[in-house]
């Protein structure tokens, strides 16, 4: 094929998939099943009902049905957004003066700045045919509860937000976004649950963590009538939701026979890059192709690269079902410092597994060399990325050099999952010269899971 | 034609305009010309070319030729962000239950988060050619400042960007975003040129306007070898460069076979509406076809609805041209309490003709109301806007609410000029119910017309 490759890739709405693709169906070594915490036995549907709603419960737990039908109402909501284009960095590779071609899904272009749409617009869907009165969730860089407070609007749904009190305190402006969409925000650990309450008690001025504002969202859910709780990343449906940012890159790749080579995407809880890899690494688990898939997370918070495979609560509270994962602890908090999102102690039990079976390989980058790659291809591709999204663009960009020695023309694909106009705190940091970077010790890590139940 | 129209309609790359529109080709009563502030008579190219660029300062006097050509480096860099999507806006029709059909061109999925970037890369690129070391410009909201910024970013330009005092301490993450690119951001009136320390010692507290941010870049523009000012709306060059938004539009529409009833758009300087209107107004002027046009400006800055039409400077230390325009006074410093952007005192040459000959209509509307209406957008269209495209999309909603009443169905069409992402300071405050509406009396614009010069 010799077809002119534009500078973004846009599908037509026709093109746009009908289905999201469940990877766990193709998988040989499916996920550990999750565990009950009071029984430490798998989990049945009846016993997730009260914390996620039941079409939701049954999408956890199914990892046989290969494709489910998006609803209508969510394929309508995702045209507002969707698809989104598939660009090819021109720029970038000029810069950079590499033979490789380098192309990124741009998930940002929404207003909660992230891939985290996708898969809100679906949970609140669910939560709206159930006849509930809302939803409760936790959100750390704030994109996540950006997300739901938008899709909770669509659909006239409550929306209560515990906020982890480090990103509240450095992103007014999140909350005042999801003010305006309606959603109550609390920062967190707060004094309005139990769990929050003894945190603040054990661990006086803490600047919390994801895990516990998980905790406290489950509480404030399973305490209200008519409410459920909703979580933007690490869980199964999530990545079946985010599974659309990999059909639409595959789709947009095909049309144009463009073979994708090496694929890349950071991982905090693992929904971008679960979403994005599910159709690629389905081929691979069918034995019908082969990539190299990267994964990069933060120095600051490393669970694949020096965590533990194995059982571990999904929350700090221990009120949540155990996930067989790749974990530093759930009471494992990354240092304030880090500035780049992604500080999740755990990582989708799906990611984990394929990572565990050698489909994946896993690399931890520093923050301020982050923010530097992230300033870089701000200035030349004309989008201020996510610190998040800059992990990618770093492995990207040290790749695309790599291939600058070889002589390789590699087609490089990664996840631009956001925007980084929320973040211009730590961007002035950078600015200022004023970033560090922050790196657990192997005792930090060790003593953090020692504190593990052994299932 | 019975096409289904998408939810976005996304040109190809190779349906992109390769060529500006200049609508004064075809405007039978030609803006009035720019003046000498020395000698009062038309400014000549010679006198132009110490303050702009020469190829921009051609631009700026050439009111025959209809179509000019788009450099190749700036159709490049086009197609990182463009072609914007012209979006039905089927979600706010349903919401409203109108008949009309509305359409917006939505210009803010680029960092800079406006139409902005239209003008701005064209700017630098002439100023690059021309072998410059940088420019200077002002900024108000801190749009054009930060369009500039990443323009200036991508050619290797200097970029000293005044920003007006109001907004640098309300935006604070603005400027970091500048920064980001390389700018240099002096909050405006600064004690750094004459004029800056002239009107501090004349108006002490003062929060700035963008008239005098203007007069500081001027000077800080001819004060420096190698540098040029350059300025983001008002100047017809800039109105030529944001044709492309109507362009576009225009391609758009034919390519669905829809034909627009009203055209709709916010006015500070003109730049979206004129750049916008241009095709559509070239139609009317040649006879060919006929549009309702709507210009929505603030109540506290109301050029069009208040104004007078007559020469005045340009900027509030009177160093640069006059203009012919519809204007309150370049003494004029709406309230700051005024939250919306459109700041400006007067109106472009061009826009301001146009309406003088009867070819559009204008509103004024209060800041409570856009940001109603912006609330009301941001729920069902999931884009947050900046509240100086609000100003279109509560006339938009209006005008679709008496579609509801008279049972048309109008096809209404507006810039959604931005987005609002660093106007949260200004959500805020509406979500606290801390917002109030600032209307100058008739004493107040009668003495600001007053001071003005008589030619």
């Amino acid at each position: 094929m010799s077809m002119e490759i534009p500078y973004k890739i846009y599908l037509e709405e026709k093109e746009m998939p009908a289905q999201w693709y469940n990877v766990r169906a193709d998988m040989a070594n499916k996920p550990a099943p999750l565990l009950n915490p009071g029984t430490m036995q798998p989990i049945t549907l009846d016993e997730l009902k009260p914390v996620f709603c039941e079409e939701l419960a049954r999408q956890e737990l199914d990892d046989t049905t290969p494709y489910i039908d998006i609803p209508e109402e969510i394929r309508s909501f995702y045209k507002m957004y969707r698809p989104s284009p598939l660009t090819r960095a021109y720029c970038l590779e000029k810069a950079l003066d590499t033979p490789a071609h380098i192309y990124y899904k741009f998930e940002g272009n929404n207003t909660s700045g992230s891939h985290k749409l996708n898969s809100a617009i679906a949970q609140a869907y669910y939560a709206k045919q159930e006849g509930l009165k809302g939803v409760t969730t936790e959100t750390g860089a704030g994109q996540w509860g950006t997300a739901l407070s938008m899709a909770c609007s669509y659909f006239d749904l409550d929306c209560q937000v515990y906020m982890v009190k480090v990103s509240y305190e450095q992103k007014p402006f999140r909350r005042e976004v999801m003010r305006t969409y309606g959603a109550k925000v609390t920062p967190s650990p707060s004094m309005d649950t139990n769990v929050g309450r003894k945190i603040n008690q054990e661990f006086p001025g803490t600047t919390g963590s994801l895990g516990c504002a998980i905790s406290e969202a489950v509480e404030a859910a399973t305490s209200q009538d008519g409410y459920r709780y909703v979580l933007g990343s690490v869980l199964s449906q999530v990545l079946l939701h985010q599974s659309i940012i990999g059909l639409e890159t595959k789709t947009a790749l095909d049309k144009y026979g463009i073979k994708a080579d090496l694929i890349i995407g950071c991982a905090g809880g693992g929904s971008n890059l679960g979403g994005l890899i599910s159709p690629f690494a389905g081929e691979m688990l069918r034995g019908e192709a082969d990539y190299q898939i990267i994964a990069v997370e933060p120095a600051s918070c490393p669970s694949l690269t020096r965590g533990s495979y194995r059982y571990d609560f999904c929350d700090t509270g221990k009120v949540c079902p155990l996930a067989k994962m790749y974990t530093l602890g759930s009471g494992f908090i990354p240092s304030a410092n880090h500035a780049g999102g992604l500080r999740y102690h755990g990582m989708s039990s799906v990611v984990s597994q394929l990572y565990e079976d050698g489909y994946l390989e896993a690399r931890s980058v520093g923050q301020t060399e982050v923010f530097r790659a992230a300033q870089q291809f701000a200035r030349v591709e004309g989008i201020l990325p996510a610190p998040e999204s800059s992990h990618a663009i770093l492995v990207a960009i040290d790749e695309a050099l790599k291939c600058k020695e070889t002589g390789e023309e590699k087609n490089i694909v990664f996840v631009l999952t956001g925007t980084g106009y929320f973040d211009m705190v730590a961007y002035q940091k950078f600015n200022d010269g004023d970033m560090s970077d922050y790196i657990p010790t192997d005792a930090e890590i060790k003593a953090s899971l020692a504190k593990l139940p052994t299932v």
